[in-house]
């Protein structure tokens, strides 16, 4: 069996680190490597090569091509029962899981895996970011996450000077620098997708995110536990939004929104408007205009947080779980507009509110790293299939509320000048 | 023959749709199509493998390398008679197209197709498109497709807002994600070259070029049909210009524009001096400034209007027709500069003058489509050789005239605010 | 021999310009060409194929994989002493130059050698460039070349407007058009690295670098003798400056900057409070903010004039000499802060200071290239090691001050509005 790995690992460019395999409890297959100048552009692995006694499972990379997807890498994992869609190139964002005919993910009117060679982030007074948005998680970050606009910046001269910041930062289009795969040779056998995605210039943030995807053969449940670094010599401020997206089949008209908040207000005056009816879907509305609700979530004594999207038969869901003291904060963007359009829904725990770094900072959102400092970010995903399972998924955020109240602001926070 | 041509098929990478290859009229081939996620680095294909009772032609497609030229795919489609040069990199824009001696091209400055991945359109205040200007036919659009500047657009919220367009729009520099070649079988073997290229953000434009380029085995004329469709579920404003650039040796000290114009103007004080020499052309003139016209056509009966440029002794011409209900104006571009900064002309039948996209709006000459909509494009070419033949397509033009007179405004236009 | 080395050439996708190969003086190897549609993956050259009689020496280019850096192309020339990297993608920028544990060169916050599909230049207000800088000698130019900010240039219609320039310019991140090898066959066997890289558009300056990088087997020295030529047919200003970067191990506390200069001033305020400790460096000081002195050297009679670096010790160094014709100025920058942010001080050698180039103009200082016209750079650099060596690298400079004092201006200049 060794050698068959080793054939297999060397035929593919693949490579392990470590001595004796037998002994090794964790596999390691190095993909991309600026480490080590290796990219490989076909990759293969499966559970009959590693892991016989588990359930299969399998992972593939391969590399996109024609229009703007050409050169984009993607792996992906199917354990199974999910099929985890990572792209390295777009700074590790997951396209889409997707479990039988329930997906996490949703129709974008953009239609390729766009790689960043084709995007200009300063486009249309910076929203060039939306020319690559489709995936199912796309983290905003890291130096900002929001709107784009003015803001201040440390020059090289140590002055206070102005930027523009563009939509939703600069960390979902670098492409990784270093992915592996690492799989454990013993029960649960957990399989684990790890990427370096660096945010770094010269006088400027030198910003590091280690990101892993994992799951475990046969589980209908996964995790993303990722690290931000600054490695840099001074303070840095840093923003990250893990911006979800979910359409068909789990947003439908009817489809319901679950989360135990401790408050809730509108980002706009026009979110006021549909306060009320917050929790809950329409149907694709050509002309919609999006409506997006801010949140601080109660936690339960473990600082667990929960937020859940459901079908209006609740029959299907999906949940995330994450720590209050991690992401204190969850943003839900509702843009049921018509289907051509982008039908879709946000879901966002995050360390900020998506306004302008400018607003973040001056509400006292906006956390910095020391030098060296590392802060870890871990969320818990599931799919739900079937009303007992969903009533299941829903308790769990009942017991995070534990009876507590949502208080309602119901109109937008005054912005700063 | 067949298993010849699957073997060659095969081989290349290359596939076609469809059942029993005898049977089918036209055979196609795909060469990059983002929906297979294929894209082939080198094709070959000729007569002999499809047509062999046609006239003898080849079609090559090749990647280009070096500078900033790496990774340009172009395919030549040589009819016998005509080599055509298409760019699928750069929005399936053509290179040029010779016939023996005679060229539908230029010498630009710029001396290699750039890829996309080095231009930037916001770099010189939006003018970045004249990094990569060299192409003989090079659609401006689709979202906006004229002089850069500030200009409204409609953000996520509804609200109207104020972007930068830049000059000439993005299409020119968009990947085809769909490539293919399409032979028909059977008299007059028509050959094809159809590619697909998506112009989409989420929160704008969700446009689509459908582009073909065709001519027949041993035929000196070829066409482009090209349909743009509105994706998005509103209406959707665009522009489109086909920005067709001439040198020599049609362009010369003495060549001569023709056509049937209803009305010309002008585009600006500088233009309005050399009004009335507007036909002729000088030779390469160091310091020259540009000098732009904008004309209305006249129509025959079938709404066909034509142009044609020809050299000083009126023994080599080139010509275009199309339809005035789809391109209803015409901009005539002489800057004849010095070789170096490249002596050119264009030749322009498009849907609105390239003033900023307010100018054009605040004409009314800004369509828009509904959701689904298609409008359809053609243009046909030809090259002409000797003077009778010259004569004769120049007669065509003089015969959609009819004796009907041209309006002069010997002044530009009034711009608004 | 003969056959051996072509059959290693055609092997590796090479090829020479010429005829019979045995009476050629200097063998020509083409690595990537525009002209010739060719691009080499990798090559590797060395002594024993074409100068057995001199000391050995090798020649690999590779092409780099993952993150940012993925489809880099170096070249490292190892001529037996000096390990030589220069990164034709990044317009023939010299990466680093080792000789044993000294280096010239730095350890930037940037890691990788970024390829200039993923550099916006206009990012940050124009500070873009940042997120590629880290290599040891980049030039700044070729349009403009210092810092950003509004500037005047004329537009197509022979007006002026107003553009942003962006800091140091566009000529390090062009990747080059035509890259050759050339080797003498008989004695000193130098060896020459040919880099073109093109800064054209339309509408704009058409200006062009032929870069040379050369030694010979067995030395501690090489050059870098360049070409800028105006291909456009009017005058044209054009910038250029030696952005060369020094870390480790030359740059440490108590190392020292020797130059033989007839007057020097600060740049700014906060520079001119270091004026006096100039020539000394701080270890790696964490807050430092970067300093920068102006200064026009002294010359000999030949034009010569220099600059050295040395170790606390005095037991390294590194020189550089070029021609006050050429390069009438020399900047100075001092940024001794931590080594995560890059600890690193800059020699620069140059046509102008680094303001802006409207403050340049409003100087005298921005020169301008005749239709046609090349200027030439020659620069040579020295790797000294031993007491005895780096004492001999001083007097050379002595010789050259010849006595002469520096006049020094304590106060930074006025800029213009």
């Amino acid at each position: 069996m060794k050698q068959i790995i080793v054939g297999m690992a060397v035929g593919l460019g693949l490579w392990w680190s470590g001595g004796a395999l037998a002994q090794e409890e964790i596999v390691r297959y190095t993909i991309t490597s600026v480490a080590e100048n290796r990219m490989t552009e076909e990759v293969s692995l499966s559970s009959a090569d590693i892991t016989p006694a588990s359930a299969p499972w399998t992972l593939v990379k391969e590399t996109l091509h024609g229009g703007k997807q050409e050169g984009v890498e993607i792996i992906t994992l199917d354990n199974g029962v999910l099929q985890i869609v990572v792209v390295p190139t777009r700074g590790m964002s997951i396209f889409q899981v997707t479990k039988g005919d329930v997906r996490l993910g949703w129709d974008s009117p953009v239609k390729e895996l766009v790689h960043p060679q084709f995007i200009d982030l300063e486009s249309r007074g910076g929203l060039g970011w939306l020319e690559g948005f489709n995936e199912w998680m796309v983290r905003c970050g890291l130096e900002f996450a929001g709107h784009p606009g003015r803001d201040q910046f440390t020059t090289n001269t140590g002055d206070t000077a102005e930027m523009d910041l563009t939509l939703h930062g600069k960390i979902g289009n670098i492409p990784a620098s270093e992915v592996e795969v690492l799989v454990e040779r013993n029960a649960p056998y957990r399989i684990t997708i790890r990427g370096v995605v660096h945010e770094r210039l010269f006088f400027g943030p030198k910003l590091g995110l280690v990101t892993e995807v994992s799951t475990e053969p046969g589980s209908d449940t996964f995790r993303i536990h990722d690290e931000v670094t600054n490695h840099g010599a001074s303070d840095q401020e840093f923003q990250l939004i893990y911006h979800g997206n979910f359409g068909a089949p789990l947003l439908e008209a009817g489809a319901e929104f679950v989360t135990a908040a401790r408050q809730i207000m509108p980002m706009n005056a026009h979110a006021a408007k549909g306060l009320s009816e917050y929790r809950h879907y329409k149907g694709p509305t050509p002309g919609f205009i999006e409506e997006v609700y801010l949140m601080e979530p109660w936690s339960d004594k473990n600082g667990q947080c929960g937020a859940l999207l459901k079908n209006r038969a609740a029959t299907r869901a999906a949940s995330v779980h994450w720590n209050i003291a991690e992401l204190p904060y969850l943003a839900l963007w509702k843009n049921t507009v018509a289907e051509a359009d982008g039908y879709v829904t946000g879901i966002e725990p995050a360390m900020s509110y998506p306004f302008n770094r400018r607003v973040e900072r001056a509400f006292g959102r906006v956390p910095k790293l020391a030098p060296g400092e590392t802060r870890s970010f871990t969320l818990d995903f599931g799919i739900h299939e079937g009303k007992e399972a969903v009533e299941k998924a829903e308790w769990r955020i009942e017991k995070i509320r534990d009876g507590r109240e949502t208080t309602v602001i119901e109109t937008p926070p005054e912005l700063p000048e």
